[in-house]
């Protein structure tokens, strides 16, 4: 069935997004903010966000960087296995879920989790089962870099069985160990990137060194990038869209030590329906895979938009208010040609 | 046995060495010249050395450029398949090998070899094998990054087969599957950077991304630098010292888009004696690595030359005439403190 050129996407949700502060959140945030309904908005600022009255006013500043565009940021704890039950009670209202770090294991994550036994964290996993607050991995072990995810399994497999109750949602998944996880053990979701679904390694450091396309978890073998594909395509009911979309200014990707994190808010609705389009998949998956899925999974009921992309390139611009996003000067296939609310 | 810590190594090679051209040449080459009796000079200049005139007229300027310091370029010829027997007879006198590029693989690689067809390489083989002129290759396919190398072994192999009395230099090899081939084989040969037995990809990309550790073949796994180091510390016979050391300017590794190639060529022995120590490996094979396998294997008398470290820390610089080094700014254990003739 041939594709339509003029696609209409409602209610685009972003499950994993890093809108930073400060500067850098008033230089990027409307880009979401414009073609998003919500995102879910990570917590790892610096120092990170641990408290109900940093919750609140982080918010507060996302919403005045936003302006008046219809978006909900749907706020995260940085996860500490010292939140008792009172402190979650009293927190409830104005979190979405719980965001979990193992320590150093990527930006500004330095105050995470050292270890993963179980009864440590008995007492807030428990109480973020019984409150139905769903928790957030970055699910890397200190391994080797190709490694990492595929050996954090287990943890996700010890979490979920000792705390079936607990949405445990594994973030921008990037194996085929992951993907294979999901099926056994009914509580456990994740959410995939754009880049991860486009690019392997190779597109990292097969030819020239890309910093642009440096990420965290990095990008990882053809067959792991086809296990994701299988589940996106076909709007796997526990798979959404987060993008991770991780700005950092020019110079601290083009450096010697360049930092994680690939920028894709502004085009990650142009690619994801370019990436349904080649593989002719049905654009009802593209619409749960960027929507329904996470709105079944948090129950939650973000702001009416729509968004229309037409097919006629679009070269993606050098810069976003200094932040280089992916693809960078390259040109994608869609454009977006009419956001609205409703 | 506590190591001394006043080590004298006698006539080191370089059995790996790009040199570039021009400015380059001229900034670069009294690093290896001065504490090395001889190199392995790559051919891939842009264009690539392929005629008599050129390797005599490329050999003149190193010579100028290396001043007087008691150092033999032994130089290369870029493969090309139409060489004939007539024109390797009357350039043998003049190289010490032939290089063999995949095309496109690496650094001005373009005009290299792009099918692996014995019978289409067999007049050009068969005459090298009977003028005793070792065929040197960088072995890689344009598969995966992580599987390049590995994926090449079977042509090394079919090589191998087709032309027994060929001696094959496997270049710069960087996993399991190429040590393990060097022992099926008796007319295959290898040369080890310095960089590989110290990093992996996780030195590349586990943490920040590094651009002055990528090179290519890129740094591999654990378990494939594991099997260099055992090789390299026996002192294997078949293997030798190769640094690959390849100059490229600062502002062509800092960038979007960073060039392939580590430069290690002042810092290399040094590095090597502190492996050695740090692994407790006899001083011997460390002689033998760097010098006696390369004489056996190759047939050369390189000048004399002594080269004295000490163990006292060394803080290897940020640049060497606008080149980064491996280690830029770093400590290093050991220190030359001599170097003379004889």
């Amino acid at each position: 069935m041939p594709y339509p050129t003029r696609i209409t996407l409602n209610t685009p949700l972003d499950m994993h997004l890093h809108l930073r502060d400060g500067e850098m959140l008033h230089n990027i945030a409307q880009a979401s903010a414009h073609t998003f309904s919500g995102a879910i908005i990570m917590p790892n600022l610096v120092p990170p966000v641990t408290t109900k009255e940093e919750v609140v006013a982080y918010r507060a500043r996302i919403e005045e960087a936003i302006g008046d565009e219809t978006f909900t940021p749907y706020m995260t704890l940085f996860f500490k296995p010292s939140y008792d039950r009172a402190f979650l009670e009293s927190i409830k209202e104005e979190i979405t879920a719980i965001k979990l770090y193992p320590a150093g294991i990527t930006t500004n994550s330095e105050g995470g989790v050292s270890g993963f036994d179980v009864e440590d964290l008995r007492e807030t996993l428990e109480a973020m089962s019984d409150l139905d607050i769903p928790l957030c991995v970055h699910g890397e072990t200190n391994g080797f870099v190709m490694d990492r995810e595929a050996e954090f399994v287990s943890i996700y497999e010890r979490l979920a069985a000792a705390f079936p109750r607990l949405k445990i949602i594994m973030e921008h998944i990037t194996t085929k160990e992951s993907v294979a996880a999901l099926d056994r053990f009914e509580n456990l979701y994740a959410t995939i990137t754009v880049h991860h679904l486009f690019i392997t390694l190779d597109d990292v450091a097969g030819g020239m060194l890309q910093p642009h396309l440096f990420c965290k978890p990095i990008a990882k073998r053809p067959e792991d990038r086809e296990a994701l594909l299988k589940v996106a395509l076909a709007a796997h009911p526990k798979v959404m869209f987060g993008s991770d979309s991780a700005p950092h200014p020019r110079e601290a990707k083009e450096s010697c030590g360049c930092a994680a994190g690939v920028f894709t808010a502004p085009i990650a609705l142009q690619l994801l329906t370019e990436l349904f389009e080649t593989h002719n998949a049905p654009l009802e998956n593209l619409q749960k895979f960027i929507s329904g899925n996470a709105q079944n999974i948090y129950g939650i009921m973000p702001p009416a938009k729509t968004v229309i992309l037409e097919k006629h390139p679009f070269t993606v611009p050098e810069s976003y208010n200094g932040v280089v996003p992916m693809y960078a000067g390259e040109e994608i296939k869609y454009t977006i040609t009419e956001v609205s609310d409703g």
